[in-house]
Formats: C-alpha cells, sequence, structure tokens
C-alpha cells in the first residue's frame, strides 16, 4: 500500500481556533469532569443551546456586532430570504435569556442552569485571540426576586470549582467581589450626573491596570471635584468594608448585600475571596454583587471568571421581571495558559488502563476473555491488534502511555512504572498504589 | 420589580437545531456518558478539532458543497480578503483527515480516536431535517497496512454502545454486515466495466427499500445480461455466507475477511451482528469492510449507524498511505427518535439528589455543613435558598424531580417516592433501593 510521492495540501492550524493533541484532549476532560461534577453537586442542571441564534437576538447589544460571524449557505438559491438571519452565539448569556423566555411555562423556578458549549468571536485572526472558544457559565434566574443565598453561593462554587483543577494546585487565584449599588450608592448621594458616573465606573475599574495615580488624574479630566474624587477613591481602595460609611438608602444596601455574601464566605481559606471595592464591571449591565478572579501574582492577566448581578435578563423577550445571578469561566484561555506554562501531566495518549497483550495468535481467546471481565470491572483495557514480538508491544504501551500491560498467557501483569511484574487474576487485580498513572476502578 | 407590558420578541425555535428541555438534556448527557465509557474501555482516545475547516479542506469532495455553511464576519472589512474562507464542517471524517496529517509526527499508530461533536449540513429548513446535530465516531487509522482485528472489534464495540443506550431496552437493532471487495470482486469476474460497477453498487444498496423485483428491473435497465443479473441478485440475497462460493481473487478475500469479522462476534447475542451481503454502501470511499445498523422492526427508517474501511484517508494531506476502518453514530437523530417516543424516563429536571430544606434561617450553618458531607461522598445536594414552609420545599423538590429531601432540624431525610421519613447520618447514609431515581455514590 506504499504510494508515489505526489504533490500535497500541507494542513496548517487555523489562527483561533485552538485544537489540541490526544494526551492534551485528556486533561480537557478532566476539567470538564470536574468542572460539571461541582456544578452538579450543587443542583445546577445542564442545558445546551444551538450554535446559532437568529442575527436580530444576538444583536440586541450593537455594540457587539463587529464580532459576530454569520452563517451563509454555500449555494444559496435566490428564494432563501424567507428565512431569518442565523449567527454563532458570541457568549451563553443571551441564548440563555432566548431559552427561559421560550421554555418559560416548562422551566421550574429558581431555575439554576450551567452550560459548557462553545462560543465564537469574529474577530480578526491576531496572535493570543481566540475566535472560537468554551465557556463554562452557571446563572440562576427568578420570576420576581432572587435571594441573595444565590450572590453568595455563586463564589463558593467557581472557588470550589477552580481551586481543584489539574494543574492548577500551585496556583494562587482569588475572587474579588463588590456590589455596585456601593459606589453607585456614593455617587448618587455626592449629586454626580448620571453621564459622569458612567466615566466614572469605567475609569475605577482601570485602577488595577493603571494604578490609583492614573485614576486619579482621569477623574480630574471629567471635571469631578478633588473633595469628590479623593471620596471615591476613598471608597474604592478601602480594604476593610466594616470601616465604610454608607451615605444614602442605595449605598447602606450595597454595603449590607456584599456584607452577607462576605459572611457566607468566611469558611473559604484565608484570601480565597475578597470584599474588593474597586470592582465595578461594565455599567449598564449588572445590577448588584459584582465578581472578578485573578491570579494573585499575575493580576494583570485580567479576570479568569467574572460575572454578577442583573435584574431583568429577558425583558425583550418576555413580560416579566426575570432578575438573575451568574459567573462564567473563560475555560480556554485559562487551559491554554497552564498548558503552555507545562502544568499539565500529558503523558496519557490513550485513556487506557491496561494493554492486553498478544503473546501468540492461540491467545486471542483467553486475552479478549480476560479483557471483558476488566471492562465491566470499569477498566479501559486496549487489545493489542495482533500477535507480533512481545517487547515491540511494552513499547507501544509505553509510547500511548499505558501503564499497565497484561501477558494473557502467563497470567501475569506488569507495570510500567516501576517494571514489577506479578501474578494477577482479572476478577480481583487492582492497581499498585505507586503507579502515578493508576486507576482505582 | 414588576414590569409594565410592553411589546416583546416572541422567540421561538429555528428550524433544524434541536433544543432539549433539562429532563431531556439529562438523558442526553447519559446517552455521551455511555458511549464515551464503552469508547474508552476499547482504549479510544477523545479529539476535537475546530468547528471550522478552511472550505478548501471541506470541498475536497465536490457533491458535498450544497450543504457547507460558510462564515462571514458581520463587519467584514475590505482588507480581509488574505485569509482563506471558513466553514462548518458537515461530518468528522474530513476534519480527522486533516487532524492525523497536520499532526502526524506528534500521534502514535495504531491511532484510535473517538469524536462526539457537533456537525452542520446547510440545507433548507424543512421538517425532519437537522442542519445541526451530534454525531459520535469511532475510527482506527494506520500507516502502510491496518490488521483485520479492528474490522471486526468496531461492530463489537457498536452493539456494546447501542444495545446499553438507556431508552433503547426495547428496541431491537441489527448490525450488517458486509465487505465490498464481494461485489466488487463478482463484477470483475463477470466482466463489468467501472461504470456500470458504479450504477450496480448503487441499485444493489436500494433493495432493502425498494425490494428485489424492482432492483432487478433497474439493473436490466443498465443493459446487463439477464445471466449476469441473476448472479449479483443471488449474490445480494444470499443469506448464509458460507455457501458463497469465491469467483477471484478479490472475491475471495472479502469473503475470507468477512468470516474473520463473523467469526470474531459469535459471541454477540443472536441476530445482533448478521453478514449481509446487499450491503454496499457508496461506491468511491470504502474499501472493505461495511457496516449498517437498522431497527429490525423498521428498516425503513435507515442506517443509526455505518461505516466502513477506506485504504487511503489523508492522501490529498500528506505523502503516507493511512488506511482506516471507522463507524459512525448519528447522535441526534437516533436520539430524537426515542425521545418522541416517550421512551426516556424524563423524572429528573435537576441533577440533585437531595434537596437540603431550609425549614428556619438559624439551620443555614448545620444545613451547610451535612451539605457539604454528603459532597463530599459524591450526592448533589441542593440548597433551599430561604426559609419558608417545609410543604412548599418539598413541592419544589418534588417539581424538580430530586429524590430525596434532608430536614437539618431533625437529622431526618425523607424519600419522596416511598414517603418514608427516616433519621440519617449524613456520614452513613445510602438512597433506598425502591427509589427509582437513586443515586448511589
Amino acid at each position: 500500500m506504499s504510494k508515489d510521492k505526489k504533490s500535497v495540501y500541507k494542513p496548517k492550524a487555523i489562527s483561533g481556533y485552538p485544537e489540541w493533541l490526544p494526551e492534551e484532549r485528556f486533561v480537557e476532560q478532566q476539567w470538564f469532569d470536574h468542572i460539571r461534577k461541582v456544578f452538579e453537586s450543587y443542583g445546577f442542571c445542564s442545558i445546551e443551546t444551538p450554535s446559532v441564534e437568529e442575527l436580530d437576538v444576538l444583536r440586541a447589544k450593537g455594540e457587539v456586532d463587529k464580532e459576530i460571524y454569520v452563517l451563509e449557505r454555500l449555494h444559496k438559491e435566490d428564494d432563501d430570504d424567507s428565512e431569518a438571519r442565523l449567527a454563532l452565539h458570541f457568549d451563553q448569556t443571551v441564548p440563555l435569556a432566548r431559552y427561559v423566555a421560550q421554555h418559560f411555562n416548562d422551566l421550574v423556578f429558581p431555575f439554576k442552569r450551567y452550560q459548557m458549549q462553545r462560543v465564537w468571536r469574529g474577530e480578526r485572526p491576531q496572535a493570543g485571540r481566540f475566535r472560537e472558544f468554551y465557556q463554562c457559565d452557571i446563572d440562576v434566574i427568578n420570576v420576581d426576586a432572587l435571594p441573595l443565598h444565590f450572590d453568595a453561593e455563586m463564589p463558593a462554587i467557581i472557588w470550589e470549582t477552580l481551586s481543584a483543577l489539574p494543574g492548577m494546585a500551585g496556583e494562587k487565584i482569588q475572587l474579588r467581589i463588590s456590589n455596585r449599588k456601593i459606589l453607585l450608592g456614593l455617587l448618587d448621594a455626592l449629586g454626580i450626573s448620571d453621564e459622569q458616573k458612567v466615566d466614572v465606573t469605567r475609569t475605577i475599574d482601570k485602577i488595577e491596570k493603571i494604578g490609583e495615580d492614573a485614576v486619579k488624574k482621569l477623574l480630574q479630566e471629567t471635571g469631578l471635584s478633588n473633595s469628590n474624587i479623593d471620596e471615591i477613591l476613598k471608597l474604592a481602595t478601602n480594604k476593610n468594608l466594616s470601616s465604610v460609611e454608607a451615605k444614602g438608602e442605595m449605598m447602606a444596601e450595597g454595603l449590607s448585600e456584599l456584607q452577607y455574601v462576605m459572611d457566607y464566605l468566611k469558611d473559604l481559606p484565608e484570601g480565597a475571596a475578597v470584599a474588593d471595592l474597586s470592582i465595578v464591571r461594565g455599567l449598564d449591565y449588572y445590577t448588584g454583587t459584582v465578581y472578578e478572579t485573578v491570579f494573585v501574582e499575575d493580576p494583570g492577566y485580567g479576570s479568569i471568571c467574572s460575572g454578577g448581578r442583573y435584574d431583568d435578563l429577558a425583558g425583550s423577550y418576555i413580560n416579566k421581571a426575570l432578575p438573575g445571578v451568574g459567573i462564567s469561566i473563560g475555560f480556554s484561555r485559562l487551559f491554554d495558559r497552564l498548558r503552555q506554562q507545562g502544568k499539565f501531566d500529558t503523558s496519557r495518549k490513550s485513556p487506557a488502563d491496561i494493554l492486553m497483550t498478544l503473546p501468540k495468535e492461540e491467545d486471542a481467546e483467553e486475552a479478549r476473555k480476560i479483557a471483558r471481565i476488566l471492562r465491566q470491572r470499569g477498566f479501559n483495557v486496549e487489545m493489542f491488534h495482533r500477535a507480533q514480538k512481545i517487547q515491540k508491544q511494552f513499547t507501544y504501551a509505553e509510547k500511548k502511555g499505558i501503564p499497565y500491560v497484561w501477558l494473557p498467557d502467563l497470567g501475569e501483569v506488569k507495570s510500567l512504572a516501576d517494571r514489577e511484574q506479578v501474578k494477577a487474576d482479572p476478577q480481583h487485580w487492582t492497581p499498585t498504589k505507586d503507579s502515578q498513572n493508576a486507576k482505582v476502578a
């Protein structure tokens, strides 16, 4: 079956579309499994929405238009215009809003859902920006009013999720939490106009990135009085929540809500979640609690997991008040960071725990019998595909990162990690504890 | 937070893009988990490829052009043409070929991979046709030559997968297997021209659908002699493999390969996998073993899982002979069939095993402590979100299909299925066996 040389089209990666090798995908699956396990352990159900929405649904928010991919059928006929234009979703929040409105009568509220899907951003190809990536979101939606319990539970779930991801052991992360009513309440109390509020919140949002002095200069350019600026900066940089004095009802409400959330989180490790009044996020979306998550030793990398509370998720689709709170892990970006840093165990090119060798063709029947028993006990067993020198079969197992090889003719199993070969019965065999890669069935 | 009535945009489903309710998605997850478990238990690794490929990669096969969705950035600038056009993949075979060629030096062969992703067909909207759907594929690729072992293992894996899917218990399915060398070898031996071979195989493929007599008529129209037609039809309808006499080397090879595969499958239940010489599939792709899978009581529904052996997967990308064998489950179509037939247990709108009630606010601390212990033991526990009449909390659990409610103030747990309420210790409690929905941790 050898072939003559001929001209071939050498395939290459498409910029912005990540693709992993099997051993990297193995770790990515562990990530998804872990995230799903934690989300479900708090009672969040899974949903998936189509990859597309009608374009008009997506561009309710005009400013994201630039990043939308629309679909065209390659061989479109002239009479095809009857159908609405379809576009790939750029996040999971707009689809959630549409989903909740569309299936309102079939859902039980508070509706707690998680969603782990690909999203697309039609960016120009450019280094470091993904155009297709996974997000992992949890949101809770209720009708009319949503208890603060959920604002508090959210960071506890995220801490449990992120801190135990494979490869994250050495990373110090911190959830930074605020409540937008605090800063907005102060601005209200200081008599600052609505337009100026937009500028102020956007500027305060930059403290982490550009520093307090630069922020002060920017605030001065907006025409605010120095005393107001001082008061605003004093609040935003205050690290001691209990020392903040409320000015007005809205600010008091924000402080009390934030205090409730922080009290709920008191059992988390020191520094895992902190109140940080400089966190404000974009103005027009969040209305209360807001979250960001940073690498403590690399805060400039930006937030790896963000979210907050919104008052009106699906107002354009349904005549109901549907407040919600949600948080989103930027999965692929985080995964790729740790991947590039070499934080993953990438020894497993195969999910097989055991390679069932085939010393001679006559051993095939016995080999299959043993494999069947081991599979029923929960082990993954690859059958070697033809009789060959046993050493070649060992080499194959090693190359694929399969930790054990079984010798059906001898009734023995060998651990490739510690080179120990022992008698074994498929009904009772268990992996040795020393082998790093061993999976306990 | 009530709202004034206002005009809203009522969202609706997009034709061809399936979307499930949480309780349906719960079953869909069970399907994916089961399929993944079986595939991995045979040593297949997971890969995912981007949703898009370069259009030129996809349309190496001209005839599928019609079904391709291309992407356009909504706000495309004039200087964007430097980049190749991107299109959503319509299957997982073309992406696999590109993946294997691109990462050739990083893969270990035989490369055994599974892939469970969405694919897209840019069809006109029309009832019953999905335009976005999941496929679950397994393929084995090797360099130069691929042992027949894999052709034989493939149907065993598929049988184990399909027969144990939730909801499939009452369905009688059958794998029908042939080898294209048998029919093509006969046509060769009969001196039939290459063009006529195409017609004959396409026509034979219709026996199940239109019947033997209609096929005979069609074959007569191709100008074949009656004796040749009789010989061809005798072969295609022969149900007894051992009675077939080989004409020529190619046919003998096909018969011997098919016999090997059938021998390997002898431990499957009676009728699970049969040799069926009328199975030929499309001409230009498969070169040996071919598979189809049908509902025995509804063969007209078509094949739910098909595949076969191909000699040259990635010839347009790489100067290597890369033979492979693969099979693909048409996941979403099959899932939707059983869903519409009401074959699923759709009682679980939540993955929670236990609802931790909150009788009074003062119970919150204790409730969280118990929940933490239960989660560590592997149970999914939803915390009720505020103190409320206990009966309302029970109703909530019932609506969501959560099988147990825990009463932290009493240290008791109640099964909603059998209405039994017992003292329970979170360290040792286990679900009663009677409760259908109980998950054993």
